[in-house]
Order: C-alpha cells, then sequence, then structure tokens
C-alpha cells in the first residue's frame, strides 16, 4: 500500500481557463510535465542536470489523458506521479489530479532517454535508482 | 481512398520551442485543437457559434498523441483531421501531423456535448450533418 | 517604509523556457497577472467573484516591463506587487520580479473597470476599498 | 509614405481566450515576438541562423503594449512591424495590431545584442543592414 504525498499543486489561473471558465485541456499536459520536473528533483536529478550534466534529453514519446471534472478558475490542484515503468531507456509515468479516490483527471507519459545524436541510450544508473527508489521516498 | 488537404498548418515559434529547441510536447495538443477549430469552421460550425447559439460545450473527455520526430523551430507543419468516431452525444478525432506518409506526430481526441447545465446532450442534427459530410468536401 | 512579503512566486518550468534556457520574455506577463490574482484574493476579492457577482471585467489597457537579469530553469522567482494608482474606474499595479533590492524584472499594468455592456463603470465601493488597504495587510 | 503588408497574421484561437471571450492580454506579446520572428525572416535573418550561426541572442529589455478594442474569438488579427530605432548593439520595434487607421491594440519592444557571454556586442553588419533595408521591402 502506498500513500503519496503531491508532487505538485497549481492553482488554475485566469490565463489558461476557456471561455467556458475552466482549464483549456491541452494546459492539463503542461501541469504533468511540470509535476514530473518536481518529481524528478525530489529525487535530486533535476532536468537542469540532465540535460548538461548527462548531455541527455528525455523527449517524450507518448502521451495521454483523462478528463473526469471541469478545473476551475482559482481551484487548487494537487497532482501525485508515480512510476508505471522502468524499462532499459525508456520510462512511463502516471498522474493522478486531484483527490485520488475520485480524480478530477488522469494522465500518462512515455519517456526515452536519447543522446546528442538522437539516438537512443541508456538510462544512467543513478537515474535508474532515482526512479526506482520514488516509492520510498515520498 | 481519400485525399485530404490539410486543415490548419502552423510554424513552430520561438515562444513554443523548449530548451532543446523543438516544440515542447504539450504545444501539440494546442495545435490539435486549433486544427479542430479550422476543421469545424471548414463545415460551418465554428466554436464561436456551438457555444452561443446552441448554448452547448463539446468538452474532450481523451485526449493522446504519439511524437515520432521532432518539431523544430520555425518547422511549418500541416495538419490533417478525420472524423474517427460519431456516437449520439460524442465523436472522435484523429489528427496527423506532417507528411502523411511518414509524419512526425498523431493525436486523438474524444469530445462529448454538453448542455449549460453539464449534462450530456444529443450531438445537433446540423452539427452531426456537418462532422459526417466533411469527407466529401476536403 | 513598507516590508512586503510576496504575492506570488513561480518556478521556472521547462515549458515557458525558450532555447537559450531562460523565461521566454511574454511569459513575464502571464506570472504579473497570477501575481496580481493573488494580491486580489488576498484582499478578499477574487477574480472569479469579480466576474459572477459584480459582472464587471477589469481588462488591462496598458502593461509594461523591463527585464534585467535573465530567468532560468528551475529558478524559484517571488512577486511583489504594489497599488501604484487608484482612480474612480482604473488602478494601476507594479510589479517586482525577484530581490526587491536587485530585481531581475519589473512590471506595470493599467486596468480599467468595465460592465457587460462594455463601458467604463465606476470600480465598486468594495474593490476600492480592498485595493487601497492592502499596504496594511501584507 | 509607407504602405506595409502585414508581417504576420493570426487567429484568436479558444486556447488564448480567456474567460470573458477575448485573447488574454499576455498573449499579445507573443503574438508581437512572432510578427517579428515573421519580419526577421522576410528580411533573411532568422531567429534559427542568428542563435546558430551568429552565435548571438537578441533579448529583450523592454516590452510594452496598448490595448484598444478586445480580440475576439475566431477573429484574424494582422500584424505591421516597423523598425522604430537602429542603435549600436540594440534596436526597437513597433507594431500594430488590426486596422492601422484604427487599431486594436500597439506594442514596442527594445532588443539587445548579446554574445554567449552574456555582454552586449555590436549588431552584425548583415543584420543591421537587414533590419534597416526593411522600409524598402514591405
Amino acid at each position: 500500500m502506498n500513500h503519496h504525498s503531491a508532487h505538485y499543486s497549481f492553482r488554475v489561473h485566469f490565463d489558461e481557463t476557456d471561455p467556458g471558465g475552466v482549464l483549456f485541456f491541452g494546459r492539463l499536459f503542461f501541469h504533468a510535465h511540470r509535476a514530473y520536473e518536481a518529481f524528478m528533483r525530489r529525487q535530486g536529478v533535476g532536468l537542469a542536470r540532465v540535460m548538461e550534466e548527462w548531455k541527455l534529453a528525455l523527449p517524450i514519446r507518448k502521451a495521454e489523458a483523462e478528463f473526469f471534472k471541469p478545473l476551475r478558475l482559482d481551484q487548487e490542484v494537487a497532482v501525485i506521479v508515480t512510476l508505471a515503468r522502468l524499462g532499459h531507456s525508456a520510462f512511463e509515468l502516471d498522474y493522478i489530479f486531484g483527490d485520488p479516490d475520485d480524480p478530477a483527471a488522469r494522465a500518462h507519459t512515455v519517456h526515452v532517454a536519447m543522446g546528442n545524436d538522437g539516438r537512443p541510450v541508456a538510462l544512467p544508473e543513478q537515474l535508474r535508482h532515482a526512479l526506482a527508489s520514488h516509492e520510498k521516498s515520498p
């Protein structure tokens, strides 16, 4: 059984609501990525470091989201990130937006490790370790 | 056999490229929505009219995308939209980004018709007709 | 002498950095608006309430910003908002980004109160009071 | 007397309208930058080239805008860019949005040439020439 604290939370701002007064659907993917950045920082592997130190990019190959409830202006939304799969040169993340027992939205992303030449590379051991250990350090 | 002209095209602008110099993945969903808006306009049912005249919202329930190639700064990208499914109160759209024979990305969205009270409603006949007839009027 | 606590702070996220790895200049205006929203919430007059209860819009007539230092990926930036002018149907706000003694950026916005018919109206007394009293309740 | 054709035009999309159904003010600065990119491309000095070939950044030091009329969903807006000032290591641009005789908005930006070490440098002669000659090649 896992008890997770939220990795990231955001308030729905005026600039990201649409004429219906709710979060524009595409913004959810921005917040998923920000939750992923916060998740990585908590593991000690911030994206700035990934890019500069390891000369590595972690582009997203696939992304999907389901929207269950509108997210309204001024609403605060917590996001929980969990590792869904850890492969040789790829990993997958799950995101829950709002109350985990009754989420407002869910998302899923697939990331691939790529060197500067644009070819897939093995995930650095330190990164693998950080991703795998997150369950124990919420 | 269908020959489609693009419904929408965009140039990758500075503001939507990330530190890697390529389109931030989340922006693809914005461009998918803009292609959907253009697709609707071509059918004569622009979103402004949907909201004002029919008092209808068409929120996205599900969205997904696959990314095959990076989209670089200044690059021009054409988007083709096709109707994937037409239901009673829902419809689904497919999006191809770039060369249809070797696409840079693909996306898929599921839309549900909702009245002002937030409950699903049947798609207006005129909207159904417009969506269904698009194959013949590229 | 005024000692202000920050009204809003943000981290520079991947999605808002440009190919140079720094905050895209236009995003500063988004963060200024978010700081303004937080400033209003602290005065008890959140924007959702302004729009719904008072049937009022507060569109921006003028906006300007100066950029002194780049804001880099992962950097945290605090924003302080102060009332610069309070008129009959308009008010102006100043924004300081980062260390007030050595700011990374400054911004200024001019807001006008408008009714649903698009014509200027007097600022509601409660809103005037909230704006004017902010100095005492940092 | 100058007769300018528009350098860039955009349609106001759903994702950039606010709960009032009009363009979020901060987005105007994005469109100003896109018009500036188009202006540069027309002079033969696209931003990708500026960054890669000349190892030069042209960060914005100051930006301002005035908003005269709301820009509504689906509306098409043309933008005209003119050189306002050309200095040793800086230049300034003016932007008109919509009908030049009755504009919906105006903007102004100040750009400074910076080398990779973050210090101001002289504008390359080719860039100066391109900026200065634009009057003759609308």
